[in-house]
């Protein structure tokens, strides 16, 4: 268990974000997100970068089962642009980040990134927008951001 | 679209299935499906095996999520016992077959097979027996499979 | 087996797409494709995209597994773009399209569409511009796309 | 990524396990695990399974994607007996563990067990024995555990 907790503060070339800095979340490959090319299959860093939405709103007291059990409401995501530039493989232990772009009052766009964590530098492997919209959990139906989330939204790594 | 569906009846060594005969459902390997050891990752066919359930019950009229509207109950696996033989690759042609063996107040237990097509006979690459409960669908309590359901299940292929 | 071969042929609102029409291919949604919020998990449009570029390619006379030993070459994904415009859900029949929309020497970008079949017209789900490049298979370099394959991409659908 | 490194040492009702502890790891629900049932997907579980033997064989300081570079072999998965006692659901804190109850010449059997981590104590979710192989990575064949492997395991938690 120690090692994915023992990974030590890292630096890589990270785009300079406005604002702060990006949250950041460790990801180790396993077999189940590779596939006969030997590389991890791409729609698996959709998985990722979800991983890293998460525990970043986690990082900022959002919960999201709970979420929905007190609004009625869910994030749902409406677009994803991705563009991936190296692969990975099995044990490559990656770190990818999240930080919010742009915050509107029924959506978000999230900046994304995943790097091969190496010496001496970090590589980009692949990089994301990800547009989450509100709705509400039953219908489905775009609906505003509640103030309550919005306001820790405000509180962005 | 096609090739699926021009494969022509084809024979294997199946087991005799007391009672008639499985039911069969074709599944293509795609990279989704593979793992970097260059062939399908074995948890990949308890998806395989859903499927053809899911087809087997459908061929019955059974629709599940119909079911869950109507009766509010739903179908939960409760054991799934998978011993694999022989490894599928990518583009291979599989045939998954689902026959019921056990049908009880609360349980069935389904026994399933899948094979790879090829000539002159098909291979036997995996075989399970799944169990699989009735519960209700907000309590996830164990119920009696409703009657309906169960006349349904009498007229197994 | 038979209800997903019987689907009958089917309009629905495609693009138009200059120099022929799109290639389609039958997508069953299953409980392997749904998540806690009762739709199908975005990440796995990305699957459904990857199996009718794949069938399309079939269609073509271009098997993957074969191409590779042949070749020493495969497709690899660099881009995805995606919109998600509408849910689908547990036991939904969709038809998920492929049309090639730009050939280059190293890269395809195929364009892609997922409906809801439903009457009395199709509902558009989802829609994609996916980037492949062609690259050696254990260098992962990219490289020219083999002569033999752009022939047979010219006879495109 | 704070959180689910800072998780305390936890006490659950493990099975005692003769000749050492159990290895641990810690897996979080994500989007992606669950399904329509509003629960985890079962065939996700052999996914969570899989990751704690990874990070098990990594603690005895065997790295899979080295090793088959090194050996030419890998293990793959023969066979898998799982049986799920309760749901788990999205957000929720995972323990799984793996422990080596048999040691053939050509397999390993690891019992596994998946617990919920909840207070006063920790709910056992799904329980599974998984026998894996050694073959050689290009024939499939299956071949004898390199000594240097089976030495390693003899130092096993």
């Amino acid at each position: 268990m120690a090692e994915t907790m023992a990974l030590p503060p890292h630096r890589h070339a990270a785009e300079p974000m406005p604002g702060g800095t990006a949250f950041e979340w460790p990801v180790r490959i396993y077999w189940e997100d590779t596939d006969a090319g030997g590389i991890v299959f791409y729609a698996n860093y959709l998985k990722f970068f979800e991983r890293a939405r998460t525990e970043w709103l986690r990082s900022l007291g959002i919960e999201q089962h709970s979420l929905r059990e007190q609004t009625g409401g869910m994030f749902i995501v409406s677009q994803t642009d991705v563009r991936y530039l190296r692969p990975a493989r099995l044990d490559d232990a990656l770190t990818v980040t999240a930080w919010l772009q742009h915050k509107g009052r029924a959506s978000l766009i999230i900046r994304q990134q995943t790097f091969l964590r190496s010496e001496p530098a970090s590589a980009l492997l692949c990089e994301a927008s990800i547009r989450i919209g509100w709705v509400d959990a039953l219908s489905l139906k775009p609906a505003r951001i509640p103030d309550s989330l919005l306001q820790r939204l405000e509180n962005k790594p």
